[in-house]
């Protein structure tokens, strides 16, 4: 269905997966098209792909409706004959055999180019097809991403035998919080010159992600990517919170659980961003007793017991009330630790002395107190991440003893 | 930074966006291409496209970093003279006055190719660039999601201006909750047969999206979708919960805002997600007064005081507490409606009697109660998504009069 993916309607995540098997075993992937379901355009894009490239690998197209054309296209493009294959006609039939589907459809299923191999579908009708022509690997899938994903282990180890790459890639992604793209650029210049293992930024929502990528023999390629991850935490130190598959809030909330520390959260203008994102981590409810969001000025009086004339003085939005909501939260609960937030997270309530973006995060234990202000820009729901980045980074440089309280 | 895509890390959603306006403008989009962060790949896939198409739309790239080569690839494809632009200058540099960013970086983002006119980044510092040459057009734009998305509108109404096409195709998404795709499908299926305009289903996340797209001249394309939308609606009725753009969450704030009526929220299982979705809603301070996410018996019994025999007897996860629940936040905040919340969301926590994704749903009022069990399937973040959407759901029916409550 590549029109499906021209008309903007669907996001292609089959070229990930594929492109991921495709790196781990150290095949350069140079480029990505998507055409839309037209026979010529589909000719033409094939023809083209095998002039640059050694392995080409398409998805979609296979099914049984009119404009379902990959077969056909990529067969003229070959100069090779469709014809049934028995077997495959004999399992689609099969799979088939339930439902009402006239033979026409289980036909067009069933054709596959002369003197190609077939991968089986294990969970739909529309087998693979590989066909090996002139020293060139042509591979076609099926564009259900559920298919395609269980069709991708045999194309792996197909592909596996007949690459002999001498190398792999690796990639480790380490994440930062608390420091801007380019500045982080500046302290790591000179690794983000160098060719192999390369080094690359990219700027997420508040975090930067740092991509280390090693191309080496499968025996060395982990120690090349340890020696370059080594320097860069030399020099980005704990501004980066955690690496590959981690989340801020998994980082914070096994932190929690491990070191055995209850904690309460009293926000108001990051809504109750703070607390749904910690209780995506598996285990929390050990941790995590509640969680107030104190939207109104009567729930931060009458349940975390700021007092009126407090709000009143300072404003619902000040260090002060800040520090009282995160005490507050913390006596009602019990909890080691707690969090206070209150914030403007627009786009209305503004004003020149506290504009849309002001926030500011208290965190309140036993040993002392902390509150920061921030000025954070960006639309609403911006604001509101970019706030609980904030709370749950103070809440982890806390539980790792790195920051500085006050009595 | 499309050597990210091709690593498969990081998945396009921009090539969609874009893909959007281009069909809302009438212009056929042939092919989508990636390539990585290479100089000599860019300008090749740049001239190679030129061959082909009228209009060449590129992302990425465009950042301060040593690995964007958009901006040289695209003046050497094209021949032309890349230099610093003083009014970009000055715009990038107010745009970072307070950071420190080294004049090196600022002058990089101010390079644009000769003879080019800027199209304005109202959130960031990199600015789209629009190249006219020898009758086709060129547009560069970053490729950070957030900045593209909020340049699209000025890249809409130039090429407004430059294309015209006799028939346009538009879109219009019905959005349904509570029933499964297969359920709509069976509805509608006669729709779905029927060329122009075409109705295609699409399961996301609970939600099933119905897209209705027409091509047809500017005049007529309007009435032709209405006419459709009118019929699915007769046969789907308030199951579609909103259009478009509408979110669950968008609707119900707006519902409760129009309506001035004050909300209060107990989760537990949820974690604060229905909490955050609501207050992803501009202006719902004025309904939503507080949320309190109970994750601990405790928690429940001071702060929401539901009896601690209760939780005893019935257990933290059944339908009497998740009523006492509402009714404690209700009481606690003087809300007009409330909602209490508690389930499993698992993966631990399960039993063969209250299994992982077992979930009751309160709704407390004036008027009455609501209460409705629930098993969803899934892992603990879709469970927590589930839920979020069934309770919005069971207010936004009590907003519209069409819950049957109970004394």
């Amino acid at each position: 269905m590549g029109t499906e993916l021209l008309l903007g309607d669907v996001v292609d995540t089959n070229s990930c997966q594929i492109a991921k098997i495709l790196n781990s075993l150290g095949v350069d992937l140079f480029r990505k098209i998507s055409v839309g379901d037209n026979f010529l355009r589909i000719k033409n894009a094939l023809k083209e792909a095998l002039l640059r490239a050694d392995i080409v690998i398409i998805s979609g197209g296979l099914g049984p409706t009119e404009d379902d054309l990959t077969r056909e296209a990529v067969s003229e493009a070959l100069g090779k004959k469709l014809s049934v294959r028995e077997d495959v006609f004999k399992r689609v039939k099969e799979r088939l055999k339930h439902r009402n589907v006239p033979e026409k459809v289980i036909l067009k299923q069933s054709l596959v180019p002369s003197s190609a191999e077939i991968i089986q579908n294990p969970v739909g009708t529309a087998p693979g097809i590989v066909i090996e022509e002139k020293g060139k690997i042509i591979i076609l899938l099926p564009g259900v991403p559920r298919e395609l994903k269980a069709m991708l282990p045999e194309v792996e180890k197909y592909l596996e035998k007949k690459v002999k790459s001498s190398s792999v890639i690796k990639s480790r992604i380490l994440k930062v919080w608390g420091l801007t793209e380019s500045q982080v650029n500046e302290k790591i210049a000179p690794l983000m010159a160098q060719e192999n293992p390369t080094v690359a930024l990219l700027a997420k929502e508040g975090e930067v992600h740092i991509r280390i990528t090693a191309k080496f023999p499968p025996s060395e390629v982990e120690e090349k990517i340890k020696s370059v991850e080594s320097i860069i935490r030399e020099k980005i130190g704990d501004y980066i919170f955690g690496k590959d598959e981690d989340t801020l809030e998994k980082v914070v909330g096994n932190l929690l659980i491990e070191k055995n520390i209850t904690l309460s959260l009293a926000e108001s203008c990051s809504g109750g961003l703070v607390c749904h994102r910690l209780t995506n981590v598996p285990g929390i409810s050990a941790s995590l007793l509640a969680g107030v969001v104190s939207y109104s000025n009567r729930a931060k009086s009458e349940i975390l017991k700021v007092p009126e004339r407090l709000i009143k003085e300072k404003g619902a939005v000040s260090y002060e009330v800040a520090l009282k909501m995160a005490e507050g939260v913390r006596k009602l609960t019990g909890s080691c630790v707690s969090l206070g937030i209150t914030g403007i997270a627009g786009p209305t309530g503004g004003t020149p002395q506290k504009p849309v973006g002001l926030v500011y995060i208290a965190l309140c234990a036993e040993e002392g107190k902390f509150c920061q202000r921030y000025i954070f820009p960006g639309e609403r729901e911006m604001v509101k991440l970019r706030t609980s980045q904030a709370a749950l980074d103070i809440l982890r440089r806390y539980l790792l003893g790195r920051l500085e309280l006050k009595e």
